[in-house]
């Protein structure tokens, strides 16, 4: 069953960006495992002037976008059961579990909004989960919507080819990724980890383990806590 | 002085995206207040038939990018005094505070990877500081590249016109931003909150501090609990 990726947006010419490119681009185009589609809201104003925001309710900077144009904008797309996806600073953060739970399913409805952000309400009303993309401010929610969409298409079967490339990665078992060399064999007086060219496979493998530990202590104290209290055993 | 982006990356096609529309696209293409140029890591391969990459030293799935080629494409490029970012699950995550320290400078340049990642040792070697946009995987660093440099680009001086609504946003403080309503007064049944149309400042002030208090407990523990125990008395 193909994953289908809905966004809308006011500006469907930011896609598909990264999406294009690469075995997802080829997995969209020519085989068919995905699908992009944009619905621009521009085209659901409810103003002969054609706009789509109005001042904050309350006083305050900037512009909000209208509730009942995200609704008919929404309204216009075939739902078949995907997951609302509202693109926001506001949102819990996008992590590995979150996406391989949406790459299982039919696809996703992403809203990318503008300006001060969309109306509450009809994020309310209709269940749009918020979704942030790091800790930082965007312009827009087209440059997290490519980063999430980019995320669950990979999964989809068949779309990477390897399957077997998925399964040490970061995040899927609460650690980073251990680093990775290549030829040549001396690059600017630095030369490969010498167990790495020793052919004893256990040994490659008990380095690469506490590489992932050394690195996921050092760079992600967040997530390496996180482990440690789950391999509490019970009862201490 | 202006924001300059050099991207590398084996998919200059997956750019502008995001970055070429709104205010930020015109900020860059007609008032020249920040810049975008990427360079293809494709035509610095040393290998007749044009590899970029080779297998993993010590095995595993996949394919490396290799140091020597990074390190010509990288050369070609004038560091004026530039971050050197690499896109990676295994960096330390984008903030705002981040954001902050690269927008007030001459601009960055950003390696965006492909297959199973970078050769450590161009990452070494080169003073690479990683970087992860959120806790998931991506097939390749140029969505990730989209997000930092909005975030980046969005703070330069002229570049949203409006300074004033930098200030109450999400993560500046330590706190997610307050919902937003605006007309219609009523949609689809639902109210804007009377305190926001009752015309008193100070109560609309207060709403919204309690709004960005409950917002961040419930969306984002992990903010919270940081602010908390920032606001901790010394010798408590």
């Amino acid at each position: 069953m193909p994953f289908d990726a809905t966004v809308l947006t006011m500006f469907p010419e930011a896609f598909p960006g990264p999406l294009g490119v690469s075995l997802i681009g080829t997995a969209w185009r020519e085989q068919g495992l995905w699908s992009l589609e944009t619905v621009d809201i521009r085209g659901f104003s409810k103003d002969k002037r054609g706009f789509l925001d109005d001042t904050p309710a309350g006083g305050g900077p900037g512009q909000v976008m209208r509730a009942d144009v995200i609704a008919s904008a929404l309204d216009s797309v075939e739902r078949r059961g995907r997951p609302l996806l509202y693109m926001s600073a506001r949102g819990q953060p996008l992590t590995q579990a979150r996406v391989r739970k949406w790459a299982d399913g039919p696809g996703l409805i992403v809203l990318a909004g503008r300006f001060e952000g969309v109306d509450q309400r009809v994020l309310d009303a209709r269940g749009f989960e918020e979704v942030a993309v790091g800790d930082a401010v965007l312009a827009g929610g087209e440059a997290a919507a490519l980063v999430t969409i980019e995320a669950c298409v990979r999964l989809v079967p068949g779309v990477l080819g390897q399957a077997e490339s998925l399964s040490e990665e970061s995040f899927e078992d609460g650690l980073l990724e251990h680093p990775q060399y290549t030829r040549p064999r001396t690059f600017e007086g630095l030369h490969i980890p010498e167990v790495l060219l020793s052919g004893h496979h256990a040994l490659v493998r008990k380095w690469r383990a506490e590489q992932r530990e050394e690195t996921t202590r050092k760079q992600r104290p967040d997530l390496w806590a996180r482990r440690t209290a789950n391999q509490q055993p019970k009862g201490d």
